[in-house]
């Protein structure tokens, strides 16, 4: 099994603490995206979004971290990180698509506008960043968990960019119950942490 | 079943869509966004995001539009379109998350913008439209549908966007194989369409 990856990308991360997490071997390729590799046509050949991370698996190739959750936990990982019912696979598809959206948009745009320098609004990411972090910590200080009472790859999905967003200048202060739902992550067998975030 | 819903959304479309695909009655409950219903305490109790849509089937509340999907594909709609294999699933959620990052930052915040009068830089969502839209194309150029050879729940997600882009000022004359999947999809048995889309 192979991801292409890069260290510092939160989405990429979401892949390998997953990895971690399930005990499952890989090899890394990194993704120079400074050399801008992710928008060359061999790289392209594999994820036509030009995105990391991208996952194949002895020939699938599954690109997109939430679709790569998805693929590991159904082969891999077993029902207790993503159900086979209707209803739970509808609770987590719910922080899947707030991960792609709202956490992206919000947490992940306000931290890479000052540490790798793309262009956009930053106070307006920010904005929006504050409001997904409002979102999680209404969630989670009645709830241990995103999803279903125990830890899914809901939870994985959405942590990354959370425990990141302090890099984009939002201090995690004022969200108690979205901290200590980072201890409770990082405590969980086979955990693997990434430069900014854990600890 | 009772469904939030709210015409003009594509959002609240992919659920109404699927429903009458999939053959499903159910009650329509109007959330009036123009009066700000949506982030009223009783609405906000469905949905903590304040979005539309959100389901209610006996009691199982499930918002966002991608997880709508999922849900009603699982309990109602059978594997045909959604899969209960790892690779089937994963494909399809690349889709998803498409839908709900690319497709509804680019096309869909494209068409909010003049239509709805919703801040924002348009020059610059109509970019990230196009680009959304030029994947879209390169995807259906070679294949008649989104994932695995036939209709699922990726070729609902990203529709209703990519149809209603010409109201954002992009024109769909450059998408060809786009416009080719919309007759495919718009001959689908049990199919609805919804204002600005269709015909």
């Amino acid at each position: 099994m192979k991801l292409y990856d890069m260290e510092l990308s939160g989405n990429c991360y979401k892949a390998r603490l997953f990895l971690a997490l399930i005990g499952r071997k890989y090899d890394r390729v990194p993704v120079n995206l400074k050399e801008g590799e992710h928008k060359k046509p061999a790289y392209l050949a594999i994820n036509p979004l030009g995105k990391v991370p991208a996952l194949d698996d002895d020939g699938t190739v599954i690109r997109d971290s939430q679709a790569i959750l998805v693929y590991l936990a159904r082969k891999y990982g077993g029902p207790k990180w993503w159900p086979e019912d209707a209803k739970g696979q509808g609770e987590i598809v719910q922080w899947l698509s707030f991960a792609a959206n709202e956490m992206f948009h919000g947490c992940a745009i306000a931290r890479a506008i000052p540490k790798f320098k793309r262009p956009g609004d930053h106070p307006a990411a920010q904005a929006q960043a504050r409001a997904a972090m409002e979102i999680l910590e209404g969630r989670l200080g009645g709830n241990d968990w995103l999803a279903l009472g125990h830890p899914t790859i809901a939870d994985i999905a959405c942590y990354p960019y959370a425990a990141l967003v302090w890099e984009g200048g939002v201090p995690l202060d004022a969200y108690p119950a979205v901290k200590a739902w980072f201890k409770r992550i990082e405590a969980l067998p086979g955990y693997v942490a990434m430069p900014g975030i854990g600890g």
